[in-house]
Protein backbone atom coordinates (compact mmCIF):
# COMPACT_ATOMS: atom_id res chain seq x y z
CA UNK A 1 0.00 0.00 0.00
CA UNK A 2 1.03 3.29 -0.84
CA UNK A 3 1.71 6.30 1.64
CA UNK A 4 -1.03 8.23 0.72
CA UNK A 5 -3.84 5.36 1.38
CA UNK A 6 -1.67 4.04 4.35
CA UNK A 7 -2.45 7.55 6.07
CA UNK A 8 -6.14 7.89 4.58
CA UNK A 9 -7.09 4.63 5.64
CA UNK A 10 -5.33 4.87 9.19
CA UNK A 11 -7.31 8.25 9.44
CA UNK A 12 -10.63 6.80 8.80
CA UNK A 13 -10.24 3.44 10.30
CA UNK A 14 -9.15 5.25 13.60
CA UNK A 15 -11.44 8.24 13.65
CA UNK A 16 -8.28 10.08 14.04
CA UNK A 17 -6.41 13.38 12.55
CA UNK A 18 -3.88 13.38 15.13
CA UNK A 19 -0.18 13.01 14.27
CA UNK A 20 1.74 12.66 17.08
CA UNK A 21 5.25 14.91 17.36
CA UNK A 22 8.50 13.00 18.24
CA UNK A 23 10.75 15.53 19.29
CA UNK A 24 12.30 13.85 22.15
CA UNK A 25 14.43 16.39 24.41
CA UNK A 26 16.06 15.25 27.08
CA UNK A 27 15.84 18.10 28.88
CA UNK A 28 12.12 17.93 29.02
CA UNK A 29 11.39 14.67 29.85
CA UNK A 30 11.09 12.65 33.35
CA UNK A 31 14.52 12.52 35.05
CA UNK A 32 14.77 8.97 34.72
CA UNK A 33 14.66 9.05 30.96
CA UNK A 34 18.23 11.09 31.11
CA UNK A 35 19.94 8.19 32.97
CA UNK A 36 18.83 5.78 30.38
CA UNK A 37 21.51 4.33 28.38
CA UNK A 38 19.11 5.63 25.36
CA UNK A 39 17.24 8.36 26.75
CA UNK A 40 15.48 9.23 23.19
CA UNK A 41 14.59 6.03 22.03
CA UNK A 42 13.27 4.72 25.59
CA UNK A 43 10.77 7.98 25.87
CA UNK A 44 9.79 7.32 22.45
CA UNK A 45 9.05 4.08 22.97
CA UNK A 46 6.80 4.95 25.86
CA UNK A 47 4.96 8.03 24.11
CA UNK A 48 4.34 5.89 21.07
CA UNK A 49 3.37 2.70 23.44
CA UNK A 50 0.93 5.01 25.21
CA UNK A 51 -0.61 6.61 22.48
CA UNK A 52 -0.59 4.72 19.13
CA UNK A 53 -4.40 4.32 19.13
CA UNK A 54 -4.98 7.85 19.07
CA UNK A 55 -2.58 8.39 16.58
CA UNK A 56 -3.10 9.00 12.31
CA UNK A 57 0.68 9.08 11.87
CA UNK A 58 4.08 9.53 14.06
CA UNK A 59 5.77 12.66 12.64
CA UNK A 60 9.45 11.78 14.49
CA UNK A 61 11.96 15.37 13.64
CA UNK A 62 15.49 14.52 13.16
CA UNK A 63 17.05 17.47 14.52
CA UNK A 64 16.55 15.88 17.85
CA UNK A 65 18.51 13.11 17.25
CA UNK A 66 20.83 14.37 15.02
CA UNK A 67 22.24 16.67 18.12
CA UNK A 68 23.41 13.51 19.95
CA UNK A 69 25.51 12.06 16.65
CA UNK A 70 25.71 8.63 15.69
CA UNK A 71 24.04 7.61 19.36
CA UNK A 72 21.29 9.60 18.12
CA UNK A 73 21.09 8.56 14.37
CA UNK A 74 21.09 5.05 16.28
CA UNK A 75 18.15 5.72 18.27
CA UNK A 76 16.22 7.39 15.71
CA UNK A 77 16.88 4.13 14.05
CA UNK A 78 15.72 1.96 16.66
CA UNK A 79 12.48 4.28 17.28
CA UNK A 80 11.50 3.90 13.53
CA UNK A 81 11.79 -0.23 13.62
CA UNK A 82 9.94 0.03 16.96
CA UNK A 83 7.37 1.80 15.27
CA UNK A 84 7.53 -0.21 11.68
CA UNK A 85 7.34 -4.06 13.64
CA UNK A 86 5.22 -3.11 16.34
CA UNK A 87 2.35 -0.58 14.78
CA UNK A 88 3.23 -1.28 10.67
CA UNK A 89 -0.28 0.55 9.76
CA UNK A 90 0.38 3.62 11.54
CA UNK A 91 2.37 5.67 9.02
CA UNK A 92 5.80 7.41 9.93
CA UNK A 93 6.77 10.11 8.69
CA UNK A 94 10.37 11.84 9.11
CA UNK A 95 10.52 15.83 9.67
CA UNK A 96 13.81 16.20 8.05
CA UNK A 97 13.38 19.39 6.12
CA UNK A 98 16.12 18.03 3.54
CA UNK A 99 16.44 18.67 0.09
CA UNK A 100 19.61 19.33 -2.23
CA UNK A 101 20.23 18.90 -6.26
CA UNK A 102 18.90 16.02 -7.58
CA UNK A 103 21.74 13.62 -7.17
CA UNK A 104 22.68 14.36 -3.99
CA UNK A 105 19.09 14.00 -2.83
CA UNK A 106 19.73 9.93 -3.56
CA UNK A 107 21.71 10.09 -0.67
CA UNK A 108 18.69 11.59 1.62
CA UNK A 109 16.58 8.88 -0.02
CA UNK A 110 17.83 6.42 0.69
CA UNK A 111 18.54 7.54 4.59
CA UNK A 112 15.46 8.27 4.81
CA UNK A 113 13.29 5.36 2.92
CA UNK A 114 16.10 2.35 2.82
CA UNK A 115 18.04 2.67 5.81
CA UNK A 116 14.52 4.16 8.49
CA UNK A 117 12.16 2.91 6.43
CA UNK A 118 9.40 5.86 6.38
CA UNK A 119 6.46 6.21 4.92
CA UNK A 120 7.48 10.19 4.28
CA UNK A 121 10.08 13.03 4.62
CA UNK A 122 9.30 16.95 4.77
CA UNK A 123 11.02 18.99 1.96
CA UNK A 124 12.19 22.76 1.33
CA UNK A 125 10.76 23.62 -1.74
CA UNK A 126 13.30 26.49 -3.21
CA UNK A 127 15.13 24.03 -5.25
CA UNK A 128 12.48 23.39 -7.72
CA UNK A 129 10.46 19.50 -8.62
CA UNK A 130 13.66 18.96 -11.03
CA UNK A 131 16.13 18.38 -7.65
CA UNK A 132 13.04 16.72 -5.58
CA UNK A 133 12.77 14.04 -8.52
CA UNK A 134 14.13 11.39 -6.42
CA UNK A 135 11.56 12.47 -3.55
CA UNK A 136 8.50 12.85 -6.15
CA UNK A 137 9.06 10.22 -8.12
CA UNK A 138 8.48 7.85 -5.09
CA UNK A 139 5.05 6.77 -5.83
CA UNK A 140 5.08 4.65 -2.72
CA UNK A 141 5.97 6.98 -0.51
CA UNK A 142 4.97 11.02 0.80
CA UNK A 143 6.54 13.69 -0.52
CA UNK A 144 5.49 17.00 2.03
CA UNK A 145 6.53 20.04 0.90
CA UNK A 146 7.02 22.78 2.93
CA UNK A 147 4.61 25.34 2.23
CA UNK A 148 3.60 27.93 4.80
CA UNK A 149 5.74 27.45 7.79
CA UNK A 150 4.25 27.65 11.64
CA UNK A 151 7.05 30.29 12.56
CA UNK A 152 6.92 33.40 13.55
CA UNK A 153 8.83 35.01 10.78
CA UNK A 154 7.45 32.62 8.16
CA UNK A 155 5.90 35.31 6.04
CA UNK A 156 9.57 37.24 5.64
CA UNK A 157 10.20 35.41 2.43
CA UNK A 158 6.37 33.44 2.65
CA UNK A 159 4.39 36.14 2.08
CA UNK A 160 6.61 38.03 -0.62
CA UNK A 161 3.93 39.16 -3.61
CA UNK A 162 5.09 37.09 -6.61
CA UNK A 163 3.45 38.18 -10.41
CA UNK A 164 1.65 35.36 -12.23
CA UNK A 165 -0.51 35.74 -14.92
CA UNK A 166 -0.72 39.29 -14.35
CA UNK A 167 -2.15 38.97 -10.94
CA UNK A 168 -0.08 38.52 -7.80
CA UNK A 169 0.02 36.25 -5.00
CA UNK A 170 2.36 35.60 -2.10
CA UNK A 171 4.74 32.59 -2.05
CA UNK A 172 3.12 30.43 -0.23
CA UNK A 173 0.08 30.23 -2.45
CA UNK A 174 2.52 29.96 -6.06
CA UNK A 175 4.20 26.93 -3.86
CA UNK A 176 0.55 25.31 -2.88
CA UNK A 177 -0.33 26.39 -6.64
CA UNK A 178 2.41 24.36 -8.17
CA UNK A 179 2.25 21.27 -5.65
CA UNK A 180 -1.01 20.77 -6.74
CA UNK A 181 -0.63 21.52 -10.13
CA UNK A 182 2.50 19.97 -11.49
CA UNK A 183 3.99 18.53 -8.58
CA UNK A 184 1.44 15.83 -8.08
CA UNK A 185 1.66 13.47 -10.87
CA UNK A 186 1.68 10.81 -8.57
CA UNK A 187 -0.74 11.53 -6.35
CA UNK A 188 2.06 11.60 -3.34
CA UNK A 189 2.69 15.36 -2.78
CA UNK A 190 1.17 16.65 0.93
CA UNK A 191 1.84 20.15 2.07
CA UNK A 192 2.88 21.69 5.30
CA UNK A 193 0.76 24.44 6.36
CA UNK A 194 1.60 25.78 10.35
CA UNK A 195 -1.37 25.47 12.77
CA UNK A 196 -0.89 29.17 13.39
CA UNK A 197 -1.89 30.51 9.82
CA UNK A 198 -5.39 29.65 9.76
CA UNK A 199 -6.69 32.46 7.53
CA UNK A 200 -3.47 30.60 4.77
CA UNK A 201 -4.77 27.19 5.64
CA UNK A 202 -8.23 28.13 4.27
CA UNK A 203 -6.46 29.46 1.43
CA UNK A 204 -4.64 26.67 1.08
CA UNK A 205 -7.12 24.21 1.32
CA UNK A 206 -9.23 26.35 -1.49
CA UNK A 207 -5.93 25.84 -3.87
CA UNK A 208 -5.02 22.02 -3.33
CA UNK A 209 -8.86 20.40 -3.07
CA UNK A 210 -8.63 16.93 -1.24
CA UNK A 211 -4.89 16.93 -0.50
CA UNK A 212 -3.91 16.50 2.89
CA UNK A 213 -2.00 18.83 4.85
CA UNK A 214 0.50 18.10 7.89
CA UNK A 215 0.00 21.15 9.94
CA UNK A 216 2.29 21.71 12.93
CA UNK A 217 2.50 24.41 15.49
CA UNK A 218 -0.40 23.57 17.93
CA UNK A 219 0.38 24.55 21.63
CA UNK A 220 3.41 26.02 22.48
CA UNK A 221 3.58 27.63 19.36
CA UNK A 222 0.38 29.09 19.61
CA UNK A 223 -2.06 27.04 16.90
CA UNK A 224 -5.81 26.33 18.15
CA UNK A 225 -7.27 22.66 17.09
CA UNK A 226 -10.36 24.52 16.35
CA UNK A 227 -9.15 27.36 14.28
CA UNK A 228 -6.85 24.60 12.33
CA UNK A 229 -10.06 22.14 12.30
CA UNK A 230 -12.28 25.09 10.79
CA UNK A 231 -10.32 26.14 8.56
CA UNK A 232 -8.74 23.16 7.19
CA UNK A 233 -10.89 19.92 6.37
CA UNK A 234 -11.30 18.91 2.86
CA UNK A 235 -14.68 17.92 1.08
CA UNK A 236 -14.89 14.64 3.32
CA UNK A 237 -14.73 16.12 6.29
CA UNK A 238 -10.49 14.77 6.54
CA UNK A 239 -7.51 15.54 5.14
CA UNK A 240 -5.29 17.21 8.01
CA UNK A 241 -2.75 15.70 10.04
CA UNK A 242 -2.70 17.90 13.26
CA UNK A 243 0.41 17.70 14.30
CA UNK A 244 1.16 17.93 18.28
CA UNK A 245 4.71 17.20 20.42
CA UNK A 246 5.38 19.11 23.64
CA UNK A 247 1.43 19.47 24.57
CA UNK A 248 1.32 15.61 24.70
CA UNK A 249 4.76 14.67 25.37
CA UNK A 250 5.94 16.23 28.63
CA UNK A 251 2.32 15.25 30.18
CA UNK A 252 4.18 13.67 33.28
CA UNK A 253 3.15 9.88 33.54
CA UNK A 254 2.56 7.29 30.83
CA UNK A 255 -1.12 7.32 31.90
CA UNK A 256 -0.87 11.24 31.52
CA UNK A 257 0.67 11.08 27.89
CA UNK A 258 -2.00 8.68 27.14
CA UNK A 259 -4.78 10.80 28.08
CA UNK A 260 -3.55 13.68 26.27
CA UNK A 261 -3.53 12.42 23.45
CA UNK A 262 -7.08 10.92 23.40
CA UNK A 263 -7.86 14.46 24.63
CA UNK A 264 -6.45 16.02 21.59
CA UNK A 265 -7.89 13.62 19.35
CA UNK A 266 -11.22 14.16 21.25
CA UNK A 267 -10.73 17.75 20.64
CA UNK A 268 -10.05 17.48 17.26
CA UNK A 269 -13.44 15.22 16.21
CA UNK A 270 -14.94 18.25 18.21
CA UNK A 271 -14.76 20.07 15.35
CA UNK A 272 -15.28 17.85 12.67
CA UNK B 1 39.08 33.71 14.85
CA UNK B 2 35.69 33.98 13.58
CA UNK B 3 35.20 31.73 10.03
CA UNK B 4 34.47 34.85 8.18
CA UNK B 5 38.21 35.89 8.80
CA UNK B 6 39.55 32.11 8.99
CA UNK B 7 37.93 31.94 5.31
CA UNK B 8 39.30 35.16 3.72
CA UNK B 9 42.71 34.20 5.56
CA UNK B 10 42.93 30.98 3.92
CA UNK B 11 42.03 32.59 0.70
CA UNK B 12 44.72 35.72 0.70
CA UNK B 13 47.35 33.54 2.53
CA UNK B 14 47.34 30.75 -0.03
CA UNK B 15 46.24 32.59 -2.96
CA UNK B 16 43.40 29.73 -3.74
CA UNK B 17 39.29 30.12 -3.93
CA UNK B 18 39.02 25.85 -4.69
CA UNK B 19 36.89 24.59 -2.30
CA UNK B 20 37.05 20.68 -2.46
CA UNK B 21 33.50 19.35 -2.32
CA UNK B 22 33.95 16.25 -0.38
CA UNK B 23 31.13 13.86 -1.84
CA UNK B 24 32.08 10.35 -1.36
CA UNK B 25 30.63 8.03 -3.97
CA UNK B 26 31.38 4.46 -3.56
CA UNK B 27 30.68 3.77 -6.90
CA UNK B 28 32.65 6.35 -8.25
CA UNK B 29 35.51 5.44 -6.11
CA UNK B 30 38.41 2.87 -6.94
CA UNK B 31 37.34 -0.71 -5.84
CA UNK B 32 40.18 -0.73 -3.20
CA UNK B 33 38.05 1.66 -1.18
CA UNK B 34 34.96 0.03 -1.22
CA UNK B 35 36.24 -3.09 0.44
CA UNK B 36 37.52 -1.04 3.34
CA UNK B 37 35.48 -1.57 6.57
CA UNK B 38 35.33 3.16 6.58
CA UNK B 39 35.22 3.60 2.40
CA UNK B 40 34.00 6.95 3.10
CA UNK B 41 36.56 8.28 5.44
CA UNK B 42 39.49 6.26 4.26
CA UNK B 43 38.61 8.02 0.84
CA UNK B 44 38.15 11.54 2.11
CA UNK B 45 41.22 10.84 4.00
CA UNK B 46 43.09 10.60 0.93
CA UNK B 47 41.45 13.68 -0.46
CA UNK B 48 42.39 15.68 2.09
CA UNK B 49 46.20 14.60 2.30
CA UNK B 50 46.55 15.27 -1.60
CA UNK B 51 44.76 18.22 -1.86
CA UNK B 52 45.25 20.57 1.43
CA UNK B 53 47.41 22.58 -0.43
CA UNK B 54 44.99 23.50 -2.97
CA UNK B 55 42.47 24.32 -0.68
CA UNK B 56 40.95 27.40 0.71
CA UNK B 57 38.07 25.28 1.97
CA UNK B 58 36.87 21.49 2.42
CA UNK B 59 32.86 21.21 1.86
CA UNK B 60 31.60 18.09 3.20
CA UNK B 61 28.41 17.13 1.92
CA UNK B 62 26.34 15.27 4.56
CA UNK B 63 23.86 13.50 2.42
CA UNK B 64 26.83 11.38 0.87
CA UNK B 65 27.14 9.86 4.81
CA UNK B 66 23.36 9.77 5.94
CA UNK B 67 22.99 7.37 3.21
CA UNK B 68 24.82 4.54 5.42
CA UNK B 69 23.18 5.53 8.81
CA UNK B 70 24.72 5.50 11.40
CA UNK B 71 28.18 3.94 9.90
CA UNK B 72 27.99 6.92 7.79
CA UNK B 73 27.81 9.83 10.49
CA UNK B 74 30.74 7.61 12.43
CA UNK B 75 32.73 8.62 9.11
CA UNK B 76 31.41 12.11 9.06
CA UNK B 77 32.60 12.34 12.63
CA UNK B 78 35.88 10.87 11.73
CA UNK B 79 36.40 13.09 8.65
CA UNK B 80 35.53 16.08 10.33
CA UNK B 81 37.91 14.99 13.03
CA UNK B 82 40.69 14.64 11.04
CA UNK B 83 40.27 17.76 9.62
CA UNK B 84 39.89 19.89 12.23
CA UNK B 85 42.92 18.11 13.66
CA UNK B 86 45.98 17.91 10.89
CA UNK B 87 44.44 20.71 9.09
CA UNK B 88 43.07 23.15 11.61
CA UNK B 89 43.15 26.27 9.35
CA UNK B 90 41.39 25.02 6.58
CA UNK B 91 37.69 26.14 6.78
CA UNK B 92 35.49 22.83 7.22
CA UNK B 93 31.97 23.89 5.94
CA UNK B 94 29.03 21.65 5.87
CA UNK B 95 26.89 20.94 3.24
CA UNK B 96 23.91 20.09 5.08
CA UNK B 97 21.40 22.62 3.38
CA UNK B 98 19.04 22.62 7.10
CA UNK B 99 16.37 24.76 8.53
CA UNK B 100 13.74 24.23 10.35
CA UNK B 101 11.87 26.71 12.88
CA UNK B 102 13.95 28.39 15.74
CA UNK B 103 13.73 25.72 19.00
CA UNK B 104 14.39 22.80 16.44
CA UNK B 105 17.65 24.46 14.96
CA UNK B 106 19.29 24.41 18.25
CA UNK B 107 19.42 20.24 17.56
CA UNK B 108 20.78 21.27 14.20
CA UNK B 109 23.30 23.85 15.84
CA UNK B 110 24.84 21.20 18.11
CA UNK B 111 24.86 18.60 15.40
CA UNK B 112 26.55 20.94 12.97
CA UNK B 113 29.35 23.20 15.49
CA UNK B 114 29.05 21.18 18.81
CA UNK B 115 29.26 17.53 17.70
CA UNK B 116 31.07 18.12 13.59
CA UNK B 117 32.78 21.60 14.70
CA UNK B 118 32.44 22.58 11.07
CA UNK B 119 32.89 26.13 10.86
CA UNK B 120 29.83 26.59 8.83
CA UNK B 121 26.78 25.29 7.24
CA UNK B 122 24.52 25.38 4.24
CA UNK B 123 21.11 26.88 4.65
CA UNK B 124 17.51 26.95 3.00
CA UNK B 125 16.31 30.40 3.10
CA UNK B 126 12.29 29.95 3.16
CA UNK B 127 11.62 29.66 6.93
CA UNK B 128 13.34 33.13 7.26
CA UNK B 129 15.77 34.43 9.46
CA UNK B 130 13.24 34.26 12.61
CA UNK B 131 13.56 30.67 11.86
CA UNK B 132 17.21 30.84 11.72
CA UNK B 133 18.60 32.82 14.69
CA UNK B 134 20.15 30.07 15.82
CA UNK B 135 22.48 29.73 13.25
CA UNK B 136 22.38 33.82 12.89
CA UNK B 137 23.64 34.19 15.89
CA UNK B 138 26.97 32.36 15.91
CA UNK B 139 29.15 35.01 14.96
CA UNK B 140 32.01 33.07 15.25
CA UNK B 141 30.54 30.68 12.59
CA UNK B 142 29.04 31.17 8.94
CA UNK B 143 25.77 30.56 7.95
CA UNK B 144 25.90 29.68 4.42
CA UNK B 145 22.22 30.34 2.76
CA UNK B 146 21.13 29.37 -0.29
CA UNK B 147 20.26 32.38 -3.24
CA UNK B 148 20.53 30.40 -7.02
CA UNK B 149 21.35 26.88 -7.16
CA UNK B 150 22.99 25.14 -9.39
CA UNK B 151 20.41 22.52 -10.87
CA UNK B 152 18.66 22.98 -13.81
CA UNK B 153 15.43 23.70 -12.50
CA UNK B 154 15.91 26.10 -9.83
CA UNK B 155 14.67 28.99 -11.61
CA UNK B 156 10.98 27.43 -11.01
CA UNK B 157 10.64 29.61 -7.63
CA UNK B 158 13.80 31.52 -7.47
CA UNK B 159 13.27 33.11 -10.61
CA UNK B 160 8.97 34.00 -9.70
CA UNK B 161 8.43 37.50 -10.24
CA UNK B 162 9.02 39.52 -6.14
CA UNK B 163 6.90 43.06 -6.12
CA UNK B 164 8.61 44.92 -4.16
CA UNK B 165 8.67 48.98 -3.79
CA UNK B 166 6.67 49.12 -6.92
CA UNK B 167 9.77 46.72 -9.31
CA UNK B 168 9.82 43.66 -9.61
CA UNK B 169 12.73 41.33 -8.94
CA UNK B 170 13.29 37.43 -9.40
CA UNK B 171 13.10 35.69 -5.84
CA UNK B 172 17.30 35.02 -5.34
CA UNK B 173 17.81 38.29 -5.84
CA UNK B 174 15.20 39.61 -2.87
CA UNK B 175 16.85 36.48 -0.96
CA UNK B 176 20.56 38.11 -1.54
CA UNK B 177 18.70 41.62 -0.88
CA UNK B 178 17.37 40.22 2.33
CA UNK B 179 20.76 38.74 3.83
CA UNK B 180 22.55 41.47 2.92
CA UNK B 181 20.24 44.13 4.47
CA UNK B 182 19.23 42.33 7.24
CA UNK B 183 20.61 38.61 8.28
CA UNK B 184 24.25 39.88 8.35
CA UNK B 185 24.11 41.97 11.28
CA UNK B 186 26.77 39.31 12.44
CA UNK B 187 29.17 39.49 9.07
CA UNK B 188 28.69 35.66 9.34
CA UNK B 189 26.31 35.52 6.25
CA UNK B 190 27.49 33.87 3.00
CA UNK B 191 25.47 33.24 0.10
CA UNK B 192 25.55 30.00 -2.43
CA UNK B 193 25.26 31.03 -6.00
CA UNK B 194 25.32 28.08 -8.70
CA UNK B 195 28.16 28.13 -11.11
CA UNK B 196 25.82 27.54 -13.61
CA UNK B 197 24.05 30.63 -13.86
CA UNK B 198 27.01 33.25 -14.04
CA UNK B 199 24.69 36.25 -15.26
CA UNK B 200 22.68 35.89 -11.78
CA UNK B 201 26.38 35.46 -10.00
CA UNK B 202 26.60 39.08 -11.29
CA UNK B 203 23.88 40.68 -10.57
CA UNK B 204 23.98 38.87 -7.36
CA UNK B 205 27.69 40.43 -6.88
CA UNK B 206 26.35 43.43 -7.39
CA UNK B 207 23.74 43.44 -4.60
CA UNK B 208 25.64 42.06 -2.13
CA UNK B 209 29.70 44.13 -2.26
CA UNK B 210 32.44 42.15 -0.52
CA UNK B 211 30.46 39.23 0.81
CA UNK B 212 31.75 35.73 0.14
CA UNK B 213 29.59 33.56 -2.10
CA UNK B 214 30.07 29.41 -2.41
CA UNK B 215 29.57 29.07 -5.77
CA UNK B 216 29.17 24.83 -6.81
CA UNK B 217 28.14 23.58 -10.07
CA UNK B 218 31.74 22.97 -11.84
CA UNK B 219 32.14 20.18 -14.08
CA UNK B 220 29.53 17.57 -13.72
CA UNK B 221 27.02 20.18 -13.73
CA UNK B 222 28.03 22.72 -16.80
CA UNK B 223 29.59 25.12 -14.82
CA UNK B 224 32.59 26.99 -15.82
CA UNK B 225 35.58 27.97 -14.04
CA UNK B 226 36.07 31.40 -16.56
CA UNK B 227 33.04 32.49 -16.33
CA UNK B 228 32.30 32.21 -12.81
CA UNK B 229 35.76 34.46 -11.82
CA UNK B 230 34.91 36.88 -14.19
CA UNK B 231 31.09 37.26 -13.01
CA UNK B 232 31.65 36.68 -9.38
CA UNK B 233 34.90 37.96 -8.12
CA UNK B 234 34.62 41.03 -5.24
CA UNK B 235 35.64 44.58 -5.38
CA UNK B 236 39.23 42.72 -3.84
CA UNK B 237 39.58 40.24 -7.02
CA UNK B 238 38.07 37.65 -4.28
CA UNK B 239 35.19 36.29 -2.48
CA UNK B 240 34.42 33.25 -4.04
CA UNK B 241 34.54 29.92 -3.00
CA UNK B 242 34.25 27.62 -6.15
CA UNK B 243 33.43 24.12 -4.90
CA UNK B 244 34.71 21.42 -7.03
CA UNK B 245 33.81 17.80 -6.35
CA UNK B 246 33.82 14.90 -8.70
CA UNK B 247 36.04 16.68 -11.28
CA UNK B 248 39.25 16.05 -8.38
CA UNK B 249 37.66 13.02 -5.79
CA UNK B 250 37.40 10.55 -9.24
CA UNK B 251 40.58 10.98 -11.00
CA UNK B 252 41.94 8.11 -10.27
CA UNK B 253 45.21 7.84 -8.13
CA UNK B 254 46.52 9.83 -5.25
CA UNK B 255 49.11 11.26 -7.51
CA UNK B 256 46.04 12.27 -10.30
CA UNK B 257 43.75 14.11 -7.21
CA UNK B 258 46.55 16.25 -6.19
CA UNK B 259 47.06 17.40 -9.91
CA UNK B 260 43.39 17.99 -11.38
CA UNK B 261 43.44 19.69 -7.42
CA UNK B 262 46.14 22.04 -8.51
CA UNK B 263 45.08 22.22 -11.67
CA UNK B 264 41.97 23.82 -10.87
CA UNK B 265 43.04 26.16 -8.49
CA UNK B 266 45.43 27.45 -10.71
CA UNK B 267 43.41 27.66 -13.52
CA UNK B 268 40.97 29.89 -11.34
CA UNK B 269 43.82 32.02 -10.81
CA UNK B 270 44.37 32.39 -14.26
CA UNK B 271 41.38 34.53 -14.30
CA UNK B 272 41.48 36.41 -11.15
Amino acid sequence: MNAKDKIENRMTSTQTMLCIGLDPDISLMPQKFGKSRKPLFTFCRLVIDTTYESAAAFKINTAFFEKYGTDGIGELKQTCDYLRKKFPTIPLLLDAKRADIRSTNLGYVSFVYDYLNADGVTLHPYLGSEALKPFLDRKDKAAIILCRTSNQGSGEFQDLRVKSKGKTFPLYEIVAQTVVSKWNRNGNCLLVVGATYPSELKKVRSIVGDMTLLVPGIGAQGGEIKKVVRAGLNSKKSGLLINIGRAILYKGSAEEIGLAARQCRAEINLYV
